[in-house]
């Protein structure tokens, strides 16, 4: 497989700007665009190339040799046509892949069916992820490895704190198993049965929903 | 500790809604508050109660009981100085644990300052994990779990597949652990040793982020 190396980012919004910035990070090669000028001086310290242009504008994307890019994020949100527009421009310039964020279902639907690679509700997906991090105090973040499954960071409950593992028999118990303890900044990503937990401790566990449902019910 | 069952939402725009309508889903009494007639119909069939009102109005607050909810979430994003007082209002009344979503750092900053117990940002926090995704088209889905640390879903390399887990000496050569293997809609939990890996298979693994970058090179 080709390392993918070339990302363009078409809307420089909250997430926009945030994608670009991460992989900039990351170490990759960023161009990102926007229509507004100002969006474009903020995010210009922190990509490699930040230019101002329209996204519907196919000529002024053939222009920045949209074609040469791997990844195209398209990310503008509420003017459904522009982030339509742009979408089938980056597919027809050649882009292999257009990831591209929708407002809504009918949006996604949309994108996909004019050629998107990948289509991404960043406020719905966040929103499901917050919600499961709060219904539990101890729950602080989760994976949904399959429909039934997940791998969730609890803290520890007070009565578990000074047993070791072996005492707490958590997957006889509760049906999960711990992958790995935090200790404030340590991490244990080979947890032995003797191991001790202590009360500030974060536990990361892997369970199937129900279980771990039951482990949110105690907490 | 005590269990939270009742929560209010305050702006039920894209994040505000899928907040709401998880927790519903999950079981848990919500109340929804939108100053739109439309939105407040959108969500109605999806939450306890939906109602339209004005987060900047007190007296509208107080009258729907406000005080007696044990979380809001506040999750007004464009209208800055709104989020702000929707927030201070529901501190006010009494809300223990008051969620925000800011648009921003300084926005954060402020929402902090005021009593917020939590400040979410959706959009940035997003981005940055589709940036991950992204990098690696190997990497599924990532949980950053100490700066350093993560757990991370990748596809089975084409050289890996047919091998165990022993013969794969995954720990040795890559410095991580397969905390599990998904293949298709099962997931074993408890990988061991013997354990074949299927080319379709998805593993779970935990690791350093250094070691878990390698292996993005490498795919
Ligand atoms: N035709 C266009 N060409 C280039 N950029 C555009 C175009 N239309 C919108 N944008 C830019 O896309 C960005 C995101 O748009 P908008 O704010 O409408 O989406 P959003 O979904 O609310 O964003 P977010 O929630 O991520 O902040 C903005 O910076 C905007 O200037
Ligand atoms: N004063 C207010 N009282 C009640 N609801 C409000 C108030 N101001 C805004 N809202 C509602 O909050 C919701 C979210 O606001 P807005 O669309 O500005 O935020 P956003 O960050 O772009 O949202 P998202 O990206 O999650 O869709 C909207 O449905 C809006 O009607
Ligand atoms: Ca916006
Ligand atoms: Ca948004
Ligand atoms: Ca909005
Ligand atoms: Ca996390």
């Amino acid at each position: 497989m080709k390392i993918m190396r070339q990302f363009v980012v078409i809307g420089c919004g909250r997430f926009g700007a945030s994608v670009a910035k991460t992989l900039y990070s990351l170490g990759y090669d960023v161009l990102a665009i926007d229509k507004s000028e100002e969006r474009i001086q903020e995010i210009s310290d922190s990509v490699t190339h930040a230019v101002q242009a329209d996204a519907v504008d196919e000529n002024a994307l053939r222009t920045l040799g949209l074609r040469n890019f791997d990844v195209a994020i398209v990310s503008i949100g509420s003017d459904i046509q522009a982030s339509i527009m742009a979408t089938l421009i980056a597919k027809e310039l050649g882009i292999k892949k257009v990831i591209a964020k929708a407002q809504g279902e009918l949006h996604g639907k949309v994108l996909y069916k004019i050629g998107a690679d990948r289509v991404i509700f960043p406020e719905r997906d966040m929103g499901v992820r917050v919600a499961h991090n709060l219904v539990s105090s101890n729950i602080l973040d989760y994976i949904e490895l399959a429909p039934d499954y997940s791998i969730v960071e609890i803290a520890t409950m007070e009565e578990w704190a000074g047993k070791t593992l072996r005492e707490l028999k958590l997957p006889t118990r509760y049906g999960i198993n711990v992958m790995a303890i935090k200790h404030g900044k340590d991490i244990n990503i080979s947890p032995y049965a003797d191991d001790v937990i202590n009360a500030d401790d974060v536990l990361i566990v892997i369970g199937n929903n129900e279980d771990l449902r039951k482990l949110e019910k105690k907490s």
